[in-house]
């Protein structure tokens, strides 16, 4: 077998078997592929596509590439949910208690937050000595006594992704959907669930532009989650702007406390509760969608949600009194409240944009090795379909940096559009497949 | 400029401008674009094509990243002839003469051979004491005094393509039109003639198949010789068997002697009148294509053309008594005669074929270290059209290597196909552009 062989039967648009594709990502995982050869194949990927097979056949490949974490010392049909990236997402530490709570365990490998978008890893460190470098064993096992674990990826999670994706970062051969999916799938797979709940983001925030496209790419992942004997589901959600009220480390976590007392903004609550009962539905713990939502619902009127939030706080190292006091955690020296500038209904928002103004904040990480400030963020004071009136509050923004607030409020202006005509409000879970 | 944003609109099938072309090519030439990024714009290019003026602005930018050869000092316009690469081409050992004898300076630079073509300067080099690393100055002074020179390339014409080529030969990117047109054509015009004439090969020893695609090849640089300022014209030849009778370096220059006495092949002289009358034609010396013709005729007819070649021979240091007494060259120790297994017509070579067994018996080179044996080679003796009894000599193989006979005469045969029906001679020339 030879590369060159695979680049030119790509490139004529022909279909690569298992072994070429399992050839291909060994060979470039170890080195043997080089960089100049790989880059020539994903382009071509990217201009002929790859077929449902191929793409199977990648994603497992990827997969194999390093760990597969066998989570069967975990009893119980374990549950996963993934967000393709979203603005002001805390989801995941409202639906996580909400499913523990309920009897579906959840042991959840979490990332850190680059670029617009934040991570839960970073979030749940607002908490004072939460710790999110478990072992496997204290993970497994936290996992068996209370239903929930979040921890930072420690183990080789698909490796060949790692470097595929830095190659296609540089190449421009990002946006394909086979390898997307795939991207997202083999982490997924690797990180060893029975079921997955995907949470596929579209609109302006989103790497996919419309709802169309994200189902398209969520349709992809299922396919590819049940071809690999997952129990796979997927959501499409609104990221025409940002998810609740929120962006930002602390003030995320302060809002997903609040939803988890049932006083959560309505989009944040739909999505938290849909991908809730799809996770509850996955693993056989509901008996259809609607039950599931109504368990989801039920968990946090009568606060055992809350109550194994707390339980998960206190489990992983963190100070749980200040989930129980949230007034407590710590202030960005900052609050500067940024005024509309004319009258009229909130039509749209570059909801990417919003994000990098709260990176540029504090909030975020433009590289791996930046350092973030927890305090530091944005909360909206209104969103799409709201009417202002000049000089009303359209957000707060939180830091410690004085110097970046008259950008940073230029920039969030621009990213708003208000105009005339009243619109309505967005719908924020657009599909459930 | 970033080659990120030129690889994503090449991929969305946009034009490029001069300038972005200009930054690519001298980026990648220079070291600051990486290998990896080239290759993935190299097959954005193969899978989405590029415009004319994209591909006269990359022959342009390449032909410019190293020495553009200044021809001035010769006096008159100087033409040159180029050839994509056949099995058995002899013609510029035949054309040159012609055309110099005729009164049009013929300046070139040539090369070696490498895979399944040979080099008009291993040929050369078949004459004892022949030099052909001239310096500038004595290989100006020479065309001045002489008319024809013919010079291994010393000059560092066109490093771009050099560098380029060789990232498009391990990623599957060397067969686009515009690629080829503009590898080709960057180097012609780094050498400076004022009047170009292209050969472009087709069929089974040639990089195009088919006589379409070698048409497309050649109006493509036609006008990118003709954009860039140069009088550009091409004739499409027929590689569908090895041009003339013989493979190989002494072979060759024998029978382009023979041809110069006026006793060469008809394909052979076919070609070789109708480059010479272009060359003419092209210089302002003949008045048209049929005139031109019949100069050259008439200069191997009168003698004149072998005149010229001796002298040629002489001025580059070469023992002219081998061109007058061609018997003197060396012969290969063993002369095998391959015989037809069958009673028929050849139907039909292939030529690479052929042509790679001609490199195994010594003739030619497999990476551009190996050494030659000008002895090597195939002698044919029948062409397609040709009727063979069973047993009658189809070929001679002429080899120093007793151990690869047997294996080179079955993959002769075999490049071989004879059947029952009566078909017609090769035309050689296929179109004048």
């Amino acid at each position: 077998m030879r590369m060159y062989d695979c680049i030119s039967a790509k490139k004529a648009g022909k279909e690569l078997s298992g072994e070429e594709i399992d050839y291909i990502v060994k060979g470039f995982t170890e080195g043997g592929i080089p960089d100049y050869q790989m880059s020539a194949f994903l382009m071509a990927v990217c201009l002929k596509g790859m077929t449902e097979q191929e793409t199977l056949a990648l994603t497992m490949a990827m997969a194999k590439s390093g760990d597969m974490l066998d989570l069967a010392p975990i009893s119980g049909k374990k549950a996963d949910k993934h967000s393709t990236g979203g603005v002001g997402d805390k989801t995941t530490l409202i639906v996580g208690p909400i499913v523990a709570s309920l009897g579906v365990p959840v042991a959840k490998m979490s990332g850190r937050g680059l670029g617009h978008t934040g991570g839960t890893i970073d979030k749940l460190e607002s908490f004072p000595g939460f710790k999110t470098g478990l072992s496997t064993e204290a993970f497994f096992s936290q996992v068996n006594q209370i239903g929930l674990a979040v921890a930072a990826q420690t183990a080789n999670l698909a490796p060949a992704d790692k470097k595929i994706y830095a190659l296609r970062d540089v190449t421009a051969t990002v946006d394909n959907m086979s390898l997307i999916a795939s991207s997202i799938m083999s982490k997924k797979l690797a990180a060893g669930a029975d079921v997955i709940v995907l949470d596929v983001k579209a609109g302006s925030g989103a790497f996919m532009k419309t709802k169309e496209d994200a189902a398209a790419l969520a349709k992809m992942m299922v396919k590819i989650g049940n071809g690999a004997g997952r129990s796979t589901c997927a959501v499409v959600t609104d990221m025409g702007q940002p998810l609740g009220y929120s962006i930002g480390n602390i003030l995320e976590v302060k809002e997903a406390i609040a939803a988890l007392h049932g006083e959560g903004a309505e989009d944040l609550m739909d999505a938290s509760v849909t991908l809730a009962a799809q996770m509850l539905l996955g693993a056989g713990r509901a008996a259809d969608f609607k039950e599931g939502c109504a368990m989801a619902r039920g968990a946090v009127a009568d606060g055992t949600a809350f109550g194994k939030f707390c339980e998960f706080v206190a489990a992983q190292g963190g100070d749980v009194s200040f989930a129980l006091h949230p007034e407590q955690f710590p202030c960005a020296a900052i609050e500067h409240v940024v005024r509309a500038e004319r009258d009229g209904y909130i039509h749209s928002m570059q909801t990417e944009e919003i994000g990098l103004v709260s990176l540029g904040l504090g909030a975020g990480r433009e590289t791996k090795d930046s350092k973030i400030d927890l305090t530091a963020g944005i909360r909206m004071e209104a969103k799409i379909g709201d009417y202002v009136a000049k000089g009303d509050a359209l957000a707060v923004l939180y830091t410690n940096d004085a110097a970046g607030v008259a950008a940073a409020e230029k920039r969030f202006l621009s990213a708003v559009a208000i105009g005339q005509d009243a619109v309505g409000k967005r719908e924020h879970v657009l599909a459930v497949l």
